[in-house]
């Protein structure tokens, strides 16, 4: 439900960012045009700002006297503010420069984990404001309790943010499972137990919330920080080894939503048994049980991929040894992507960010010896800016994105 | 050059059918307005079609007095025609039916293969009314000898057309090798023996022509006949291994335009040498010179796919067990393709279409096998509609669908 005291309603429940080329085109209209032009100006500020309407109109190609007229309407809904004198420019109004609002319209990010809870309250300009993540049991604990717990957190969190002027619009949850194609729903989270589980009418919390997969926020935290270019497969590894398509700027589903199976890659036809009943598929050597297997820490239960570090860090030759043998299936597993898929660049995101010490030379390796159609740049192979903090990120980012991407929802009375 | 004395120059080289999602959105204007929607009427009577003004208006949310003056333009350019009553409708103008033009503008196909030229038209309609295949050499040739004879092969299908009333605007030409991203130039064709060839500058024809990967153009073909949905991979096979992505009605190439090396997917990490530097490419297993190692037809130099659907359909165990050995290893690559990408369907075209009888079970096999995040519809397994006619159909359409989506450039004075 929107908030009754709020501006506008929020976003209607559908996918983040999704990805939409093409398709047959609606007429055009005067009002689309209207809404098309404030997203432009908004859009134009966030990512060149601060800028004066005069170079807003030579970005947006856009006349003077438009221009003015759309930043006052994004003014009034506390989208833009005037910051001062242009840097480099005239001093006064003509050339005052527009940035993006510090305060007003936001998004809350939600993270559900297996062995936490997250929130986060992200402004306009795509910075993290108040960030909030507890430890918390939550492997098969029912969805509706977890929900519960994480709506405490997510009060704290706005009311934080409140007292800094800021009035979050919607939320984003992330989850470590199979968002399905019916809204709200995770279809098969194994390491929380959930499957079919219908998150959305369980959320108790006052604003409208939708739920994505944390590795594709992850991806989408990466894209919108620019740490990486539009181009690119995330790889986001933890008890199980998933990949986000970004391609120009957006995340590829696939025809049903299940692009990016990464962990169910072939590696060896004839490898060990995978739990998804394929054999020798990339999880089977490079997910966390199977490396914790191999460097002999079956035993640990509690941030085992720190666990790993630590032993690496300190020299454990048998852990080593053990990641090697994941790197080298990475990158076998990410030839054949980069092969079929030609993206810019890879990021190797997640928990396993932090192991890319011993990571990164394998799958660099595969990779150079396996693409071969054109040359592999080494430094496109890279570690995630944001790590384990991506998804979080990534979920506060979303509705920052539909906010610049449709302001018009914001600015009507 | 355009024919001076066409309607309007065709269009500037880009290439066909891009895959360009989302991005920033220029400002929208009136003039821009008018062509899209004179695209809409035309996409909507070529999709729909026949189709009365009342339905055309219906269909497209556009007000009956714009549909009416949007046709005019579009019957003045001859690319829309009065088909006589609606089927099931009033007799007489309000309700007569609009269909696509089967005279005037049209695209020209173009092929150059390893051992033949191909040259067709294919009129507004989609259909192919002149078609041209030849016997030729081609491997080792120089680039300039061999188009000198592809435009007398075009020159003898442009007379033909034209006495069916049908003026090709602009030509594409089909190769089987890695187009560039400098336009009109052929990267690589290893079995012409091409490379760095500026294909465009050496056409000696009238028409202006673009290049155009075979394997790209076959997937195009299937999409615009409607043989299958907008999301699939289509797999090429003869020499070389390819596929082409084809998301949401578009093909997909990736961030520099590599994408769909399906022949270079690994294996088996540690498989055959591959003559790309790697081992255990899908190639060494399936590609025609693999097969027919394993087959004992080794010295077959014509037509090598044609030999071996001869042998095995005379139940020759040898080439059966050959082509049994690349089928698994083509459904193991292809599940890593599905896995990642989430098409709704895949292909097998090129000369490999003629070998589904032995190919597909053992596709469909590996991707029930492999497949198991969500099932795999062994349905969405096929053979092209197409096969070896895929390019050079795809080749004609090209240029047709370019009309559809901007009959502007033929209606303006």
């Amino acid at each position: 439900m929107a908030d009754q005291d709020g501006p506008a309603p929020a976003a209607k429940p559908r996918r983040p960012a999704e990805y939409r080329p093409g398709g047959r085109t609606a007429p055009a209209s005067q009002r689309g045009m209207r809404q098309q032009n404030l997203s432009l100006v908004l859009r134009t500020v966030a990512d060149q700002g601060p800028l004066s309407r005069a170079r807003v109109a030579a970005h947006t190609g856009l006349t003077r006297a438009a221009v003015s007229s759309l930043v006052e309407e994004l003014r009034g809904a506390d989208l833009l503010v005037e910051s001062g004198p242009e840097p480099g420019g005239r001093v006064g109004r003509p050339g005052s420069a527009l940035a993006v609002s510090d305060r007003g319209a936001a998004g809350l990010g939600l993270e559900v984990g297996v062995e936490h809870l997250g929130a986060c309250v992200v402004d306009l300009r795509g910075e993290a404001r108040v960030w909030s993540r507890t430890a918390a049991a939550n492997r098969g604990r029912a969805a509706a309790q977890v929900l519960a717990d994480l709506a405490a957190v997510a009060d704290e969190v706005v009311r934080q943010a409140s007292g800094q002027g800021l009035r979050p619009v919607a939320a984003v949850l992330a989850v470590p499972g199979l968002v399905g194609s019916a809204p709200g729903t995770v279809e098969h989270a194994p390491n929380l137990g959930w499957r079919h589980e219908a998150v959305v009418p369980l959320w108790p919390g006052t604003l409208p919330v939708e739920v994505e997969n944390e590795a594709n926020l992850g991806a989408l935290a990466e894209l919108w920080s620019r740490s990486v270019g539009p181009d690119f497969v995330h790889v986001s590894a933890e008890a199980g080894i998933g990949a986000a398509l970004v391609i120009d700027g957006r995340l590829f589903r696939g025809a049903r939503g299940f692009a990016g199976e990464l962990g169910h890659v072939p590696v060896r036809p004839d490898g060990p048994p995978c739990a998804c009943g394929a054999r020798g598929c990339l999880e089977t050597y490079a997910g966390e049980a199977a490396v914790l297997r191999r460097a002999g820490l079956e035993g640990v239960a509690m941030d085992p991929v720190g666990a790993l570090g630590e032993r690496a860090r300190a020299g454990d030759a048998r852990v080593v040894a053990a990641l090697e043998r994941a790197a080298t299936a990475m990158g076998t597993a990410l030839a054949g992507a980069v092969n079929l898929v030609d993206p810019a660049a890879v990021v190797l995101g997640g928990a396993y960010a932090e192991l890319g010490e011993w990571l990164m030379p394998g799958i660099r390796r595969e990779l150079e010896r396996r693409v071969t159609v054109r040359p592999w740049q080494a430094d496109a192979l890279r570690v995630s800016a944001h790590g384990r903090r991506g998804p979080l990120l990534g979920a506060g980012l979303t509705t920052v994105r539909r906010i610049l991407d449709n302001p018009g929802r914001f600015t009507l009375p």
